[in-house]
């Protein structure tokens, strides 16, 4: 018989790409979702929340030729006597179980339905730093509408939404662009052919990488990378490359005149024309609502999601400087994006359903805000109520008992009492603001020892008492007196 | 070459036993769970949110001889060029990650470690009516403190979680029962064999649905089931039994009592007696605290768990009555539970890491709440602003922009605005209190026509304008006037 092998024991660790969210963290999302849920409520957008699971059919990533369904979604097979059971995955966006819910739900839901939807998504990719498989996402999405009051709702909402969670005006813009004036460009360009279009949309999504001059190079005969390698380019002529360069930069100082350079650009395209009216149509439902380029702003230099969208697309950036990871100022960027995507129920039903929506990058933004400042960092933890006599449980559990009645956070320690400096230690590992001590003579006494940590921890910091002499750091008080007296010092130390 | 077939529409189908949840039934239970994130912190525990997704093995749910992990969880391999990745699952619970967090991140926890968690958990079990295969639970455990200081705080913190979220004192009751003193009685019956200890355990497990007598006859011969299918018994003799039921039976008017009933029935079991002075311990610490017999209760009658646990259990049970599938009266029964268990990390480090904790069952809460009318039901639609004439969408954005700058949810209609019916059937769908309209009249007179749409539901449905007669179902009001008429009426309609 074999050697019985001794069992190993599992590794305490996440999976690679997941990771543990503690305490403040989790608060100060919860808070930011909260925030944002209240905006598009009072913007007429109604919850949904689906299941994390779907079937790999509903979100249209199986591919037919092969055993498992494709990378970038994790998906298992359903278990059934003949093998044969269905294909499930964890949803990787918030818009394809959108797409699956109104397909199904389509003849209950009011139409236009406007909904919003916040919480995690997987992506089966490799992880990197920052990079994580599990993230969130909160989106709104206006469904059954083609008109661009629709698109220009969504941009008003997103700037309110940046504003309610503490970006301030002037530190961001939400940046229009549309998928239909490029239609126009390229129309005006003569190019009709799928590959030579894809390969032009390609380059354009370079631009915010390689700039006008980059652009050029890349249309026509090629570019040589900074890494030394030459990239081959599109082939076009100077003269055929001319319309995408104009559309690019035709960003003006006025909305009228980045209008009136978009309408050049496209020259008689008639999908160019409608693309220029429904952006100017934006712009004036936007300024009737009191939002003007200070907030949104058409900008032909967004470029992300034009490939993907089909008519309106935009982008909240945020403008302050950071410092990237050599000490470099830059701007932050961007934090969330969308646009109108037109065939989102077609897959289901056949019929085609107009609609446009946002999804907000919940991490992005929460770390915008830290940066800023802007987070609510209280980690401050509960006052801790020592034991002094083990036996005595019960006179601490009261004393914790009223504070927590009054509103108050509290704890008793709850690990082995023997060693003082160790309830102190984890007082002080628990960022606890105040000690409450009762040994005998204190009970005797009708009285409690309250230690002011926070004190505590700024003359140990400042190494000095003096400037806080006038303040104790250690004083008794009346037993009867506990909540009032631990309520005014907590109103003291935050001060 | 073969006829190339059409290809297949996908269904839109949420995969079996997953479903969708919208509007008010998502605000309810975020509020619901707020709530309780707001109790629990207060107690001093700290949020923690770990991915959905964990290894099968830190799960502990891997089998070495099979190919895939059992049944019971979600789980696929990762892809890696060896066809030897990790085997990856969803969380069936909220416990088993807490034990991997905690062995992970111990040396920078507190000891002990109070958290929180609350999340959806995923069961790869047959769905049922009312059984789904994603549901919510919301949890709270104590790392690293064997004191039942611990389990008396996690009781006290459950009672008051209960009247939080709406549950009138009285409305339930949290009973405790001790694992140790069950293992005290099969000391004192004199069994040690692991499987008609098991055995036991079984029969204990049906006292709440077979009764004194059925426990009885299960611990002897043996039972004739309600099938009419003859159940064989354990094979213990009538005075070997009783030990067992004068434990289940112990239960008295107080808790002195109770205390009592249940030293006879340990008899001289050291183990037992230990269990016993556990349950003393916790009654004097929740009475220290003001939480006397009236919310939470020593009852050895609870057996739910005590399989599973190693020392306190404890369960919240609903008292009062609804109406069972057949109309019958019955209680509405057990929302939360939980207990001791010493073994939580131990797999993971090897030491013993003492712990306890509970679990709300969210949903089922939120039912309970639904039956007792407690949850704010508010599923008022948005104000809708009608659309009489398309080429004037920027001047209803107006309207539209005041009212949300004001705080009033309200949305312009984004359908298309060729039939007014269908406007007013969506703003009925919606469930939208008010109708605002503007046509060219209004527009030249500077008046806005508002239709107050409670009262004319109202109407409609008692088919009597009489009563109603003093206020108008429509009327006319300045377009400077806008904010604080529609505030008036929105207040007028909440009386």
């Amino acid at each position: 018989m074999a050697k019985q092998k001794k069992p190993q024991r599992p590794k305490a660790q996440t999976p690679k790409g997941f990771r543990d969210y503690f305490g403040a963290e989790v608060a100060q999302r919860t808070d930011m979702l909260r925030t944002i849920a209240g905006v598009y409520h009072r913007y007429g957008f109604e919850a949904l929340e689906s299941a994390a699971v779907e079937t790999v059919e509903a979100l249209g990533k199986f591919l037919p030729d092969v055993d498992r369904p494709n990378e970038g979604v994790f998906a298992w097979q359903e278990e059934d006597e003949n093998d044969n059971g269905d294909w499930l995955a964890l949803r990787y966006d918030l818009t394809a179980p959108l797409a699956r819910v109104f397909a199904q739900h389509r003849n209950d839901l009011p139409t236009p339905y406007r909904r919003f939807a916040m919480g995690p998504v997987w992506r089966n990719e490799k992880p990197g730093p920052g990079r994580f498989r599990q993230f969130y996402q909160c989106d709104a999405d206006t469904v059954g509408s083609g008109n661009v009051a629709a698109d220009a709702e969504i941009c008003a909402m997103l700037a309110d939404t940046l504003e309610a969670v503490g970006i301030d005006r002037g530190d961001y813009v939400v940046r229009i662009n549309n998928r239909k004036v490029l239609n126009g460009v390229l129309e005006v360009m003569g190019l009709f052919d799928d590959d030579q279009r894809a390969n032009v949309l390609r380059t354009i999504d370079k631009f915010d990488k390689v700039g006008e001059s980059g652009v050029r190079e890349l249309l026509g005969k090629g570019r040589l990378d900074a890494s030394g390698a030459y990239i081959d380019g599109v082939g076009l002529s100077d003269a055929q490359a001319e319309p995408v360069v104009a559309f690019l930069t035709s960003k003006s100082d006025t909305t009228e005149g980045t209008l009136a350079n978009l309408r050049a650009a496209i020259g008689d395209s008639e999908v160019g024309a409608k693309g220029v009216d429904e952006l100017q149509t934006m712009a004036d439902l936007l300024a009737a609502g009191g939002y003007g380029p200070d907030r949104i702003v058409i900008d032909p230099s967004v470029v992300r999601g034009l490939g993907y969208y089909t008519g309106p697309v935009f982008e909240a950036e945020l403008t302050f400087e950071i410092k990237d990871e050599k000490g470099r100022p830059r701007s932050f960027g961007s934090v969330a994006g969308g646009g109108r995507y037109d065939d989102l129920v077609k897959r289901f039903t056949g019929q085609e359903v107009p609609a446009t929506g946002v999804s907000i990058g919940v991490d992005r933004l929460l770390a915008a805000l830290h940066m800023k400042g802007r987070l609510n960092m209280d980690t401050t933890g509960p006052v801790v109520v020592t034991v002094m006599d083990r036996d005595r449980m019960a006179d601490y559990q009261a004393i914790v008992s009223e504070l927590r009645n009054a509103g108050i956070r509290a704890e008793v320690y709850l690990g082995n009492p023997k060693s003082f400096g160790n309830q102190l230690k984890y007082a002080d590992q628990r960022n606890s603001p105040i000690a409450i001590i009762q040994g005998g003579d204190e009970l005797a006494a009708g009285t409690l020892q309250v230690k002011d940590l926070i004190l505590g921890a700024k003359i140990a910091e400042t190494a000095s008492q003096e400037e806080w002499s006038e303040r104790p750091q250690q004083f008794e008080i009346p037993r009867a007196d506990l909540v009032s007296r631990i309520k005014a010092l907590l109103d003291e130390q935050n001060q």
